[in-house]
């Protein structure tokens, strides 16, 4: 018998599943570099300004199996019982083929924004379908492709009808009937930016004082559903704009706000087979009427044509987004619910016109026989035309009618204390009916039987406009076709199921199937975001413990989850620093500092939070400058508000100089705000919140975890320091009564996009205080491996100490530019051919692509692209020696499709040389199009599906 | 207010998602056929005399969502404690990343068997890497890609020593530690072919009469480690093979069979990530060393070359299996575990050998500290070498010490009144093991610490050989390596996911999500199959109501689910037929009537139930010829013991002899066999126990939509009519006493592959009795559809009344090969040009192709399918006016890589005509090679993975 190890067991560890490079390849990485240790290297790479003085305060780790049964457990702790709550979140059936092929598909989820759309057909294609939905329910001719939520899109919508109203007056008029949580959010929006929030029941008329525009609820938050279109005639003779918040099932019944004059729609897609998920994520839309195109905020998918001529997808009109205009952008939004606007759109897809307009039927027909057997029971209806919600009075006793249905699983809507409301779902059963009669003392109420009830639409506010005629809607409602149809679309796509997606910024790193799988559970896919507390108990276990964990890992003194992207964290942390500010009687720091090398997104959140954008300069080696940082904070001083920085900077370099610009910018009285996007080289190493930061956001659809769905869901937590706590978002529907008041909510629900929250509490989880360091490490030795490899190919543009980078790596190509033509998008393009997607072109420096592996790739992998861009290279190199003309090289007819290959060749290079460069497998990827024409398609826009023909050969 | 329809609401009714004909579609197709309506094609179809009274028995359909909360409640029902019984299920962790891409991703479980390999190379690379870990831990040459269970394994080990031994004396030893279960299948298939099962204790040596082989257990059933080389040498000496059931966890530290001499290798592979699923599926395997390569029963991968001189992937040595070699087969085997096989395949690449190894010590550690705890508390551990069983003696007092385990959460093995067993597994924690320390009322006995325990694995045994030393084991260890892996596998293969597989007799339909998805609770996977009856209730449930069900539509008594493969329900069909004769003192009826159409299968089956084939001819028209069944049955009229008919034959006709033919046996005191492959044209028109059958087997994994998986799983249900209920298979573990004796098992579970089952049930519920009926009319106007439109392009060989097929047509190809040279195999290839799977080819007559819709393709689909046709015709026709020679056509360089489109072109035909043929779009699917040398690889057998040099260009 020989020795052995028993208990306990050697236990396979998540972060040797996690972090991609085996200890052989950091060894062979480390000497590449020079370093004897990865501690070496960190050492040199990290200022010791900044570093962590102790190590992570959080819970040992657990195994995969271990952390899918505490999710288990916690789901569990919530209760899925049937939400009749109504107000935007309703009960809905996912189709399972859906569910399985989308929602829980690699090559959908892992997917990035379709910035790169020769690579991007598949969900370009589905989003489009998305456009074309939202247009034709609405009866408008453009719509987006998704916004956060039903609240940040009335918001939005208030802010394009600022924009393009002629009316000057800072005045919003918003009916009564709207959801409280979706004015709860326009107020802190509103407010914010210094509009007028006039609410009024505008079935009285509207108010004699001047305003840009008019929201309206259709139906209203209490069920009604009225005729819009004389209080919209009246409002456009004023001046200003109409934009109705509509329920896209009730659209396939009543007449279209685009049919009665509205100028904007916005809403949720959620009740299009989309899980409540307590709140999230789902896809708000935004349409709008002809001549506003051009001030939708957000991404628009338009119809362009490929380098054949063909018809091809893409994002349109891309310079009004934050990116590109900054603070004169229409919006702050970049990532979006991309996931959930493909889910809503493929529910459209399978069920097509005639099933939707059967389902919007069958809940009205539900709403029905439940007023008519509470009015026979003697239970007072209020409103004599409604869709789905039954709203009734019963004086005095609302409390206790919720609190009965609550018994019997059933959650309704406690107006007030005479009101209850009721919603119908898709869900909804006789039984919840019956359930809710009894609720009522009506248990001996008949439902009206088939035959009789007649519906409750007005006659006038009937839909008789047609709807989703393309064919998509018609062609795929067979499960087989349906299965066929998301293939086919996800196999034109390039996802990190594919390859590595080195996309500076971006950390595009693994998303683990055991993060992944709780988010289909019940109990947390059910939830109604506005069940009382007592429902919500596994949830709100799962929020505390992130939050804290999150607080803990960035320094701060408390963390909210309640944004729902990136974007709006930045607008919260700012709002933050706003309400701080005022708290103090100093209204007037309003100024907001950026560095020229900030991502756009920081400046447009600036402006929507209500300040002055000043730019502060970037020195020659690329970090801020301090001197005119300085002269800037003493120009600003008694105005200074905040200055945003990323840190480690959006250059990849750990600068040394952070601890003192935080004490530059505290000595003026202002606050420093560090965006957390490059929070994967920090994470554990140093805390933002520890070295000198007052407010940050963090991604989790980055640095933790959360897949990047092809553009969406993310999460945006805000974290700030103690003096700051006060000014985090509120909400009024938050399960904790101390938190319903305050700054207001930035989502539309309590804790955003709750449902996805398990994904980031996993990762924590299974990793542990030691694997996260460990992984930002390897993430930082990952980027410094490329960067040397390249060096002598393509220089990295900024470095910090011993000539190192953070987990990213700018590749300078402007030089090469110069002397050969070729472009960082021919390089870009190129790469597909090689199997890659691109690295971020552009930004934050024109002309250079910015790499970041993460730390879930390996050796392997990076080894291939570094030679992939070193053949590259080489291309590059024949084009200035002379060998070939930029206009003729493989380089600027990249990428290659499978088709060209086909039919006569006269290029420069062979067919071979073309597609199968050095190194590529026999089962490349194939992109579906050759390279497309941005320009064309913003010059010809075409936002729905073309016509098939468009695309007959 | 205008008139609507309220409850009940229009439900989308899940057979319009099944069922991929709209109303539409089956309009025009009726037209095109010159029916009226439905039901008059499927009057003139099939014979008034098959035709069912009365429409089926089953309940109201339900909705998909409904069927999904039901199988919820009675997955719930199942009681998921842990199981400790061992007997070959442990418990295992299947990692989430194969969970989620393998076991639920369509593009693995909806495919075929690879009999296409060109279009198959994903799968085949992953049952190659099964293959050479088998190979590898056995220590044994060559493995086989998987058998049926550990018990049918044994049993076919049986009959490869019986062929290959010189002993001819019919005897067979059995050490007596064999899992007894594996002793009860092996006991039924000896009786039946006349081999005594002789039992002994060998380690007390063998006995002294003659065998043609032993079987011993590694380690033994009792946990036992035993040495059995010396047993093996003694063995050998007599002329004998010598086969070892053997652990795979536990050959990662114990001496490999192949090391100690024996001959063959047998067992299972599910504790290599498989779910014990209430027993099954999970892959069985055999290996086998050098000499018996030609032996092993089942699919073999191997390596070949294909048109480009490539290494491509393959199935090996196809002449020996039954539907070539009939009744001189080596086995009955076609249908395997090919999905299991390739989860298991992927948890050893996952692991790798360390990762592997560690996991054994780990659960040997358990035992080991298990085993110290109870010595010092002074409980009797009975063996001093075991890897992960625990045998103890406790006098008199194991029922109750498996009671209080049971209360704890925790099932342990009762052996006897005295003796109990405790295996621990992958899942073990120390939780479980001190709730088993506290039934044996040894609470207070300290669990060993780490540094201490030594191991309980005798010296001599040890493990010294390398195994997984192929780089493929070492590569994908990250999750984000193995889901690319799995990604790059997966998307080479074609499934139904992409396109029709029109394959005849094989019943390609949809597999519906809603039925995929409750496989994966764990209160259907966690459960192992030999758990008290009380633990399994919602089992009891699912099969009794899924048995029922199935005796309905099948016109018989009784039905069970046990066999875990068509083949197997064959088999367990025959074995009832046998055991009625013998009880009626027949045991002279022996002759079994098999059409010269029938499958394979029939012939390898009747020899296994001791069977003497006799063939009976088919007439002019394609019908088994009554005269000569006459004459054959006078002929063996008293031996006659019976015949086994396809319904609609294999013909693809509806015969209308069928009754007579059934009256004919009977009248000669045989019985009638009638097999179920083709019921998918039958269901809720005609039921074989109706007309005349007496037994049938059906095939799950057809009609009623478990996933063909690659080539496995199936289900293959024997159901027989009320005299043949006594000898249904019953098992020695069966939760219900009186099933417990009979006939024996034909599977090592009782109920087979249980974990499948709620596919089948859930389909049954969504369908109902009319959505039943109405698919296989579909399917039968499909079929007809496409004989009529490709009737004067391809003639269709069989007809019944009124010129129609019934659910499939066979395509008469031989006129046109002789005109042409042009061959099915070259049809069979060409179509994958255009987007398809190939149709059945040669089967059930040779030169033909076999096509099969299903009812879940739609009119586009089948267009699309009988254009390709139509233009392959015209391929053929060029070839046949002599404008090409058919070894330079298109037909003859079929498929088409992309590969192959660069470089020099000197083909007949351009690039885009052999491509991109008519009608294909710009995201065709690309076969990885190019067509496969069949015969090279049988002349240079190669079944383990190539070193990766072999696929440098």
């Amino acid at each position: 018998m020989t020795h052995h190890s028993p208990l306990p067991h050697t236990r396979t560890e998540f972060h040797s599943r996690h972090i991609g490079f085996t200890a052989d390849d950091q060894a062979k990485m480390l000497a590449e570099l020079g370093y004897e240790s990865l501690e070496a290297l960190v050492d040199r790479a990290v200022p010791k300004g900044v570093r962590n003085a102790a190590a992570l305060n959080l819970p040992q780790p657990l195994t995969e199996a271990e952390v899918q049964a505490e999710l288990r457990a916690i789901s569990a702790q919530n209760d899925d019982a049937e939400a009749m709550i109504g107000l935007g979140y309703y009960g809905t059936i996912t189709p399972a083929v859906i569910r399985r092929n989308v929602v829980e598909s690699p090559a959908w989820y892992t997917a990035y924004t379709p910035y790169q759309p020769e690579i991007s057909q598949g969900r370009l294609e589905a989003l489009i379908n998305f456009q074309t939905m939202v247009a034709d329910l609405t009866g408008l001719g453009t719509s987006n492709a998704s916004l956060l939520d039903e609240g940040t899109a009335v918001a939005e919508a208030m802010t394009v009808m600022r924009r393009t109203s002629k009316v000057k007056a800072e005045r919003i008029v918003v009916d009564a009937d709207l959801f409280p949580q979706s004015l709860a959010v326009l107020r802190t929006r509103c407010e914010a930016i210094g509009v007028e929030v006039h609410v009024a029941d505008l079935s009285q008329g509207l108010p004699a004082e001047e305003f840009f525009g008019v929201v309206v609820q259709y139906p209203g938050a209490s069920g009604a559903v009225r005729d819009f279109s004389q209080l919209t005639a009246a409002a456009h003779e004023r001046g200003a704009l109409v934009a109705a918040s509509a329920d896209l099932l009730a659209l396939t019944l009543l007449a279209a706000p685009g049919d009665w004059g509205a100028d904007i729609a916005i809403g949720s897609t959620q009740r299009f087979g989309v899980p409540m998920g307590y709140g999230g994520p789902h896809a708000g839309y935004m349409a709008v009427r002809e001549g506003l195109e051009r001030s939708i905020p957000g991404r628009l998918v338009g119809v362009s044509v490929d380098s054949a001529g063909r018809p091809a997808y893409r994002l349109a009109l891309q310079t009004r987004e934050q990116h590109i205009r900054r603070d004169k952008a229409t919006s702050n939004i970049c990532t979006a619910q991309v996931l959930l606007a493909v889910v809503a759109s493929m529910y459209a897809v399978y069920h097509g016109p005639e099933g939707l307009r059967a389902i919007a039927s069958d809940v009205h027909g539900k709403a029905v026989a439940l007023a008519d057997a509470l009015g026979k029971a003697g239970i007072e209806v209020v409103h004599d035309a409604f869709f789905d919600t039954v709203l009734t009075r019963v004086e005095g006793r609302a409390a206790e009618v919720v609190a009965v249905a609550a018994e019997r699983g059933v959650h309704l809507r406690h107006v007030d204390a005479d009101h209850v409301g009721i919603s119908t779902a898709e869900t909804t059963t006789v039984q919840h009916l019956t359930d809710v009669l009894a609720a009522f003392g009506a248990s001996d109420a008949e439902l009206t039987p088939e035959a009789t009830a007649g519906d409750r639409l007005p006659e006038d506010l009937l839909r008789t406009s047609a709807y989703l005629t393309h064919p998509v809607f018609s062609a795929h409602h067979s499960e087989t076709q349906m299965l066929r149809y998301l293939r086919s679309l996800s196999d034109k796509d390039y996802a990190l199921d594919r390859g590595m997606i080195p996309l500076g910024s971006c950390t595009m790193k693994l998303n683990a199937t055991t993060e992944m799988e709780p988010i289909s559970l019940p109990g947390f896919a059910g939830l109604h975001p506005f069940v009382p507390a007592a429902s919500a108990t596994g949830y709100t276990r799962l929020v505390d413990e992130l939050e804290t964990w999150l607080a803990e890992v960035t320094g701060y003194a408390k963390v909210s989850i309640q944004p729902n992207a990136g974007s709006q964290g930045e607008l919260a942390g700012l709002l933050a620093i706003r309400g701080y500010h005022r708290s103090r009687g100093e209204e007037q720091r309003d100024v907001c500092l950026i560095p020229a090398s900030a991502h756009g997104t920081n400046a447009a959140s600036a402006v929507m939070a209500g300040m002055r954008v000043v730019v502060v300069k970037t020195a020659e080696d690329g970090t801020v400058d301090l001197d005119h940082l300085r002269a800037t904070c003493e120009q600003h001083s008694d105005r200074l508000a905040a200055i945003m920085v990323t840190y480690p900077s959006t250059h990849g370099v750990y600068e040394e100089g952070i601890t003192e610009l935080c004490e530059v910018v505290h000595a003026h009285g202002g606050q420093v705000y560090v965006d957390g996007a490059n929070l994967n080289a920090l994470l554990g190493l140093a805390a933002p919140g520890s070295f000198g930061g007052d407010v940050s956001h963090l991604n989790l659809h980055k640095t933790f975890c959360i897949p990047h769905g092809g553009g969406g869901p993310g999460v945006g937590p805000v974290a700030v320091a103690q003096h700051l706590v006060p000014f985090l978002p509120s909400h009024p529907f938050h399960p904790d009564p101390a938190r319903r008041d305050g700054v207001g909510p930035v989502s539309s629900a309590p804790f955003g996009s709750a449902s996805i929250l398990p994904i980031s509490w996993a990762y924590v989880r299974l990793m542990g205080a030691e694997g996260l360091t460990q992984a930002t490490k390897v993430a930082v030795l990952a980027a410094n491996y490329i960067a040397a490899r390249l060096a002598p190919h393509y220089p990295t543009l900024y470095t910090g100490e011993g000539g190192l980078v953070a987990h990213e790596c700018i590749l300078d190509l402007r030089p090469l530019t110069k002397e050969s033509g070729i472009t960082v998008d021919d390089v870009a393009k190129r790469l597909i051919d090689y199997g890659f997607h691109a690295p971020t072109m552009s930004f934050p420096v024109a002309g250079t692509l910015m790499v970041e592996p993460t730390e879930s790739e390996d050796l392997g992998e990076i080894d291939r692209f570094i030679d992939a861009m070193i053949a590259i290279r080489a291309e590059i190199d024949a084009v200035i020696d002379g060998s070939v003309a930029a206009a003729d090289s493989a380089l600027r007819h990249a990428p290659h499709t499978a088709r060209s290959l086909v039919g006569d060749w006269d290029r420069a290079y062979s067919r071979e040389d073309g597609a199968y460069p050095a190194g590529i497998s026999d089962t490349k990827y194939w992109p579906p199009v050759g390279r497309i024409d941005q320009s064309h398609g913003d010059r010809n826009l075409v936002c729905s599906c073309p016509a098939p023909e468009a695309f007959e050969n």
